[in-house]
């Protein structure tokens, strides 16, 4: 494996934050504010992990950056709508987001609902028009609107949501973790994966195995930072335990952080092994999937 | 003009709200509270104008109604998250909607949130999906994706609430409320119905007259609902004058009733006016257009 996966991580990360701000929209007044609380939030950092996953999806399977990256974008605008969200006084009720204010302390609460809003719709205009426009076929777009929409809806993220605050303060099994974790986290990434596959042109022996891939990933990674809030960070950001503190049930939490650490690596390594009949172009997500496994940073 | 609007309305009106119930999930615990949250504003009645438009404007260049049935209601589940979100505390603060009491008086303010936020993304699912499956071209589900979701976001329906918000307590001119009315309400009515006509399989011609139809029939139909807001009326179900006494900006608030009602006759004709080349299948939209710019229901 050749390929330095760290700064292949930096330099992904750059493209797409500089696609991002490209891509948000810049009005005059009066809408300036709630351009600016998207921007924020949009602006505020983050590994940028679901549209790099997305783009070395399509690069797995011979796919060009230029085309896959709005559509990356458009994935970082859900997720980050989603912390937005995640983040009001009447959800979990955070003032800090990766080490600075979060948008509704900034803003206030109401254009921070609007901000998040706004993302989440806008992404799919930004899916639609610059899937058109870079040539993806009509049926691929569709394919990954269903896709994305599905993972990010009532039956999987803002379902994963629901779910969550439901087991806050209660006692929960190792399988109901696993399940609000597969719906929170892993959906989204793994339609990212999916449809970085899709628009790769992905067969669908291989959309197959990018699946299998990203579950082993999203579990292995939904873990792993849970292990980083338990043991604090500075990339984290966020008050050390503050999960602990809510109550709210992780996996390191039930069977002990070395068990836990265990457990992402195996599964990181299930997801390597995913991509078995895939040439060196998997390096990246082979590598991202041993890095984010067993990452201490 | 043959059609008998009240009976089209109402048949329209049943056809929508059996497929909503069909198209909305239904699982079981623990994700059911939210479902169920989304159930609850789904069903809290409403004319269902934003659908009925929308299958009015396919039926009017040769659509059939099954195949723009679940569009149509994706629609209204867009407009229905559009109500749970501007009923929150932190914006509109309203208990009461439609005579009942709000999302967040009944679920709480982090289910009605997350119920607004699973309506709007599922909406998205449900064109990519039933679009497919009703054998919409792809090209045409891409088509109306875009033009809902630029409709829905930051540039419509989104920045018009946040444009709404910015201008409370504010003197404003007739020009930006008009701006802020079609944003907030026109962009959508518009999209649903050139989504109708594209469905229906509309020339960019007549999507082009489509157009003119639906920018009169929008700010016609938020004139009128503004000098209802302020005459009162048992439909409304909502107190009288809330608008007045939260000072939001109207139309007729500023020109006064008598002129305000003129203006949305004058651009109810003119709306009707637009489908002049439109054969009789087009009578329910020129109808809709009358009966809506003179109610006084």
């Amino acid at each position: 494996m050749k390929t330095n996966i760290e700064s292949y991580l930096s330099t992904m990360k750059s493209m797409v934050e500089s696609k991002l701000i490209e891509l948000l929209p810049n009005s005059a007044e009066p809408m300036s504010r709630l351009e600016e609380a998207m921007r924020y939030s949009i602006l505020a950092g983050g590994k940028r992990l679901r549209p790099i996953l997305c783009i070395a999806a399509s690069e797995a399977v011979g796919g060009t950056i230029e085309v896959v990256l709005p559509i990356a974008c458009a994935i970082e605008m859900i997720h980050t709508y989603s912390l937005i969200h995640d983040d009001l006084p009447s959800m979990d009720d955070d003032l800090l987001r990766r080490g600075i204010p979060t948008n509704h302390s900034v803003f206030g609460e109401a254009t921070a609902i609007l901000a998040g809003d706004a993302l989440l719709t806008d992404a799919f205009s930004v899916i639609a028009s610059h899937g058109t426009s870079n040539g993806i076929a009509p049926s691929v777009i569709v394919e990954i609107i269903r896709d994305i929409s599905m993972a990010a809806g009532s039956q999987g993220m803002v379902g994963g949501q629901a779910f969550d605050l439901a087991l806050e303060g209660k006692e929960v099994t190792l399988d109901v973790i696993e399940r609000m974790d597969s719906l929170k986290t892993g959906a989204l990434i793994e339609a990212s994966i999916t449809s970085g596959g899709r628009i790769g042109g992905a067969s669908d022996g291989e959309i197959y195995y990018l699946k299998r891939y990203a579950r082993a990933f999203g579990l292995a990674f939904q873990i792993t930072d849970d292990i980083l809030d338990i043991e604090g960070g500075v990339e984290v950001g966020k008050d050390r335990g503050a999960d602990a503190r809510k109550k709210k049930a992780t996996y390191p939490g039930i069977v002990g952080v070395e068990k836990a650490r265990e457990v992402a690596v195996e599964l990181s390594e299930k997801a390597v092994f995913a991509l078995k009949d895939f040439d060196e172009k998997a390096d990246p997500l082979r590598e991202l999937a041993l890095y984010l496994g067993g990452r201490k940073y």
